[in-house]
C-alpha cells in the first residue's frame, strides 16, 4: 500500500495520530499487556496508566480525575448519558435537543422516540445558533436531560454551553454536551463555579489520539447508571475490559492538546483564516455557512453557488486533498446536510457546501496547494453546469 | 518503568499481543489514520483495511463476513445480543442462562431482572455442565433468548454448544453463546448445517490481540437491533467510528489463531498437561474442578485443601508469576467463586483454587519455574495455617 502525500484538511472527520501518542502507547501494545483488574504487580502496571491517563484527562477538561469514564468512542458517550438520564426516573421522560446535532445524538433520539420517548428538536437560526429563550421554554417538570453539542461538526459553530447549562440546571433536569469537536480546540474548565454541565462526551481520535476510545464525563454530583453492565471496571461505571493502550494514548494526547491550545488558536486559526479569506477573494459567489464569531478555530464550512459538492470532492480526491461535504458519519446519504437545512438554507446551498477542518499537523503549504487547486476545479464545473 | 520477565499463567484474563499483530496494525496508527466513513481514497483504504479483517475473522468462525459486527469488547457484545433478543417482541421477555456466565451476562442479567424481565438461572453439576433436559424445560413460549457460554473462564469447561442451539432452536427461541474463551482455542465452524447459534460473543484480547475490541457474530437469518445508535458504521449494526487499528490487528489474531489452532492443540494442551500432572503428584490434597475430558486445552482448575488462594497469589506474584484465583473481572470481590460454587464445592474449596491458563507463548520453562515455586508455597502457607 502506498500512497502519494496527502492533504488532510479533513480534521472534523478524524486526525492523525501524534507520533508522540503512539509512543506512549507502544509499551502497552508491547510488553505490558497485562490485564488492569488483575491483582498481581503485572496487572498493576496497566492500572497506573489507566489511572495515570485518567488525570491527564481531567487536566485538559478541568475536573476531578474519578469524574472520568473512558468508553469505546464519542457514541458510546453519548448513548450512556441519555440513557442513564432516562433510567432515573419514570416520570421524566422528555428530551429537549436540537436539529444540528450529530446522528450520534438525532439517530439515538429518533430510535428513543419510535419507543414512545418524547424528544423535542430546537431549531437554529440562519447563524446556527439557538434561541436560548426557546430553550428555556421548553424544559418541562417532565424534562429528563436536555442535549445540546458544544461545536458542530460541519460548520464549527459554538453554542453557549455555560449558559444553556445554567438555565436547565436552573429548571432542575440534566445537561449534557456532545464536546466531540470541542475539546483539544478550546479551553474547557469544568471545575468553574459557573459550570452546570452533568454529562459531557469526548472522542479520541478527534484530538490526535487512534479511534476506538472515547470519554463520559460524569459530574460527581450526578446520578449514572452504565451503558455497558458487566464486570466492575471504571470504578463500577463502564463495563468491559479496558482499552489500555489506547487509554494511554488518549491521555497523552489530551496533554498535548492542553500544552498546544495556544499554539491551535492561533496557528490553526491562522490557516483557517487565510484559507478562507483566499477562497472567499479568488471565487466567486462563495459564502461562508454559519456564525463567524462563535466559531471553533479550525472549522469552515464554505457554500458555493451552482455547483454539486460530491463533484468537487471527487476532484479534490483525485488532486489528493481530503475535506468533506458534511459528517463522515453519514457520508453515502443522499440527503444534502441536516445541518445546513435547519439553518434556513436551501437545498441547492446546502448540497454546494464543502467543510475544510484544519489541524496543527497541516502547513501553509497545504494551503497553498489547497488554493492552487480548489479555484480551478470549481470554475470548471461551473462552465459544465453553464454548458449542460 | 522496569520489570523482571514474569511467567505469564493467566492467559485466560488477557494474552500477549503477538508481535505480527502489532506490526499489522502500525500503519493504521500512523500513516493511513483516515475515516473508513470518508468519501475519498484516503478513507476507502482504511475501509478496505476493515472488510480484509472482517473476512479474516468470518474465516475462523467459518461464517460469511456480513454477519460479523466489530464491538469495543465482549461485554459489550453480549450485552448487545441480549438488549437486540428482548427489543423484538414485548411479548418475549424471558431470559435463560446459567450460574456459571461471566460477569458480562450474569450482571446484566441481574440488571435486567431488576426491571421486571425475568431470569430463570440453570445450574450446573459438579463437572461444570448443564442438564440439558431441564434447559429444554426451561424454555417457554415467551423466551426471547437462551445465552450459555461456550467455555468457562475459570474451569475451561466446554458446553455441548451445538446440542444447546439445537434444543432451543427447536423450541423458536433465539441462543446466544459467550464464546470469548472458546475462539481460537477449539475449532467453531457457524457454517455448518449442525448450527443454530444466533449470536456468538468474542473478544480480541483474548487471542493475542490488543484491548478494546470485541465482535458479535450475527446470524444473517437473524433480526437485529444495534446497541450503539447513531452512523451507519458496520452496516447500520454498530455506531461509532470504527477502531481501525485494532480491527485490522483482530484480523491478523483470527488468522494466527487458525494457523495456530493444531499448535494450541497439541503444544498448548501438552504444557497444561504436564503442568497439571505434576502438582498433582507433587502436591498432597489437590484436586482438579470440572469436567477435565470436556475442558479448553489451556486451562486448568485446581483445588488445594487448606489454603487461601489470595495468599498463594501473593506469594507467586513475588515470584513473578501471573495468574489468579477467578475471573479478573471480579478480582477485588471478596465473595468466592461463583462458577465453583454453582458447581457444588464449598466455600473453603472455591477459597483454595487456582486458575492456570496457557497460551501459545508460554514454555516449558515457564512450567518448570511454575513447578518449582508453588509447591514450597502451598507447603509453607499449609504449615503456618497448621500452627496457627
Amino acid at each position: 500500500m502506498k500512497r502519494e502525500p496527502i492533504i488532510y484538511l479533513d480534521n472534523n472527520a478524524t486526525t492523525q495520530v501524534d507520533p508522540a501518542v503512539v509512543e506512549e502507547m507502544m509499551p502497552f501494545l508491547t510488553e505490558f499487556y497485562g490485564n488492569p483488574s488483575s491483582a498481581y504487580s503485572f496487572g498493576k502496571i496497566a492500572e497506573q496508566a489507566l489511572e495515570k491517563s485518567r488525570e491527564r484527562v481531567a487536566m485538559l477538561l478541568g475536573c476531578e480525575p474519578r469524574e472520568i469514564i473512558f468508553t469505546s468512542c464519542g457514541t458510546e458517550s453519548n448513548n450512556a448519558a441519555i440513557t442513564s438520564a432516562l433510567s432515573l426516573d419514570p416520570d421524566r421522560q422528555h428530551i429537549i435537543t436540537t436539529r444540528v446535532e450529530h446522528s450520534a445524538i438525532t439517530k439515538h433520539c429518533e430510535a428513543l422516540a419510535k419507543r414512545g420517548i418524547e424528544v423535542t428538536w430546537l431549531g437554529v437560526d440562519e447563524r446556527g445558533q439557538l434561541d436560548l429563550h426557546e430553550l428555556e421554554r421548553a424544559i418541562r417538570p417532565d424534562t429528563a436531560i436536555v442535549s445540546t453539542m458544544w461545536a458542530n461538526n460541519e460548520t464549527g459553530v459554538l453554542f453557549p454551553i455555560e449558559e444553556i447549562a445554567a438555565i436547565v440546571h436552573k429548571k432542575k433536569a440534566i445537561f449534557h454536551t456532545d464536546a466531540v469537536q470541542a475539546v483539544g480546540k478550546i479551553p474547557i474548565n469544568l471545575a468553574s463555579a459557573h459550570s452546570h454541565i452533568n454529562f459531557l462526551s469526548v472522542s479520541g481520535h478527534k484530538l490526535h489520539c487512534p479511534k476506538g476510545v472515547g470519554v463520559l464525563y460524569v459530574n460527581r454530583r450526578t446520578r449514572f447508571n452504565p451503558y455497558l453492565i458487566g464486570g466492575g471496571q471504571e470504578h463500577g461505571k463502564r463495563a468491559g475490559t479496558e482499552n489500555v493502550a489506547s487509554i494511554v494514548g488518549f491521555g497523552k494526547a489530551c496533554k498535548l492538546a492542553g500544552e498546544n491550545m495556544e499554539h491551535e488558536n492561533s496557528f490553526v486559526r491562522g490557516l483557517r483564516d487565510d484559507f478562507e479569506n483566499r477562497v472567499l477573494e479568488t471565487i466567486a459567489d462563495a459564502q461562508v455557512n454559519g456564525d463567524r464569531e462563535h466559531r471553533l478555530p479550525n472549522t469552515t464550512s464554505i457554500a458555493f453557488d451552482g455547483i454539486e459538492s460530491e463533484a468537487v470532492l471527487m476532484l479534490l480526491d483525485k488532486a489528493h486533498i481530503c475535506c468533506s461535504a458534511g459528517s463522515a458519519c453519514t457520508t453515502g446519504s443522499i440527503h444534502p446536510s441536516h445541518v445546513l437545512k435547519a439553518m434556513g438554507f436551501s437545498t441547492e446551498r446546502a448540497r454546494g457546501s464543502l467543510r475544510f477542518s484544519f489541524s496543527r499537523f497541516n502547513t501553509m503549504t497545504d494551503v497553498e496547494k489547497a488554493l492552487h487547486v480548489l479555484p480551478q476545479i470549481i470554475a470548471k464545473l461551473r462552465q459544465m453546469m453553464a454548458v449542460a
